[in-house]
Parts: C-alpha cells; sequence; structure tokens
C-alpha cells in the first residue's frame, strides 16, 4: 500500500452552524464547501489546510454513525476518523489488508464526499482507530 | 493566525508495541522516532505520512490525559487531538484567540515532543475537539 498524504481528518459536531465559526474566525481558515451526504445521514463542511483537509461531520439523522460518535462522547464533538490517500488505489490496498488477517468495513470502495472512492477499515484491525482509505478518481 | 498545514495528529493507544504493527505491517509506515514526553506522562511514537506525522500516544500512569482518554472511550484507542502549525508564531496565535474571547489550556508556548514549542487550545472554546498550535523552533 502507498500512502501519500493524510487526504482529510473527520471531526464530528453537533452542529456545523456553531463549529464553522471556530474554524474561520479563531483558526482563520477557509470553509470552501458545504456538501450533504445522504447515505452516511451527514452533513459536511471542508476547510483546506496544507495537503490535508478538515472535514466537519453533523448528523442528519438519529441513527447516523456520527450521532451515535456525539452520543457515546457525551453529547460534544471529537476527531471521529482519519482519511489516508492511497496512491496505489484503494481495491488494491483493500486486498492487501484482507490477505494480511485486517478487518474491513467496506470490503469494495464506494463513493463518498467531493466523489472520492472511499473505504473504511474497521476499528477492531486498527487499535481504536476508524481509519479511511481514499482516492481521487480523476486523478487516476 | 497563518496556520500552513496539520503538524500531527496524536492518536491514543493503550499500547505502542501493539499499535505500531498495524501502522507499519497494514499501512506500510515507517515508525522513525520513539520519545517518552515525561510531562505529560506519554511515550510517543511517530511516523511521517506526506506532511504530516502521526504521533501515537501511550500512557506512562494512570493520571495521565491519555490514560483518562482511554478509560473515557471504554478501554480503547482512538484521534485524541489535532495540531496545526503556525507559521507566524504560536505566541502570537494564542494572543489572537484570547482577544477573540476563545479559551486556552496553556497561556504560553511550551516544550512539546521533538523540542517544538506548543500550546492547547480550551475543547470549551473548540467545538469538543482538543486542539494544538506548534512552531518549530528551528525553523524560525
Amino acid at each position: 500500500m502507498d500512502i501519500s498524504h493524510i487526504e482529510h481528518v473527520g471531526i464530528a459536531v453537533p452542529s456545523l452552524d456553531e463549529a464553522i465559526p471556530f474554524y474561520e474566525n479563531m483558526l482563520g481558515l477557509k470553509c470552501f464547501a458545504i456538501e450533504e451526504v445522504a447515505d452516511q445521514k451527514v452533513r459536511t463542511a471542508f476547510f483546506r489546510v496544507g495537503q490535508t483537509k478538515i472535514e466537519l461531520l453533523e448528523p442528519t439523522a438519529e441513527d447516523s454513525a456520527i450521532a451515535k460518535f456525539i452520543a457515546n462522547n457525551g453529547g460534544r464533538g471529537g476527531i471521529q476518523h482519519i482519511a489516508f490517500a492511497v496512491a496505489d488505489g484503494v481495491a488494491n490496498a483493500l486486498a492487501e489488508i484482507e490477505e494480511k488477517g485486517g478487518r474491513l468495513i467496506d470490503k469494495a470502495p464506494r463513493k463518498g464526499a467531493e466523489g472520492l472512492n472511499i473505504a473504511f477499515i474497521h476499528p477492531k484491525s486498527s487499535v481504536g482507530t476508524l481509519v479511511e482509505l481514499c482516492e481521487d478518481p480523476a486523478k487516476k
């Protein structure tokens, strides 16, 4: 697996409207996109920081993974996942992890925010941390 | 405040010996340093990923912030903080945040791992997420 950089860091927040001002006014970052990802039941806001993006995630339904993360965290937001950009492709990376005995949430790449191909490794295999792998199909 | 990139992502783990093999064998990253930071009661392991580093944090005492984070997380590891590199200096950034009404954990920069000058923003001001600011004094 050839990881080139951290594509984004996913941060759960109870409300984008409350969170965006911290990143814009306190840290001086600029929100460049807000996007709803219906099948993950979230609304996302993106900020560019060097090679990496911050992806704020607001739940749009009580049964979304982000709503559960916030509930387990005492109602507060927090860093929910880290996403690595894989230069030699997500499908390839998933095959490699399975071959090495790792557990996957996604057995095959699926579409995520920003049109990326994404897949999650199961936290049981990644020492508790939710790890996403992604590739930009436009850069293939 | 002029944030140039994400300096590192801090990931709490119960044991470095269990966590390092995931990052090395499954993800193909290389641990380039292991360092004990006595005043934070942690042992750290670093991996470079593009512009950013992964900092694994293992608690060395039961009263360390990392031990508490793991205990609150059901005994599992997870992403504990995100650290931004501030091009125009941490002291300057802290003054700016206080002026805007933000709360700080550190009122002045202190020494962190790898000889960086660091300071933490209070999660009350950063929507639940623990945010670190850092600068490399060697690059001044």
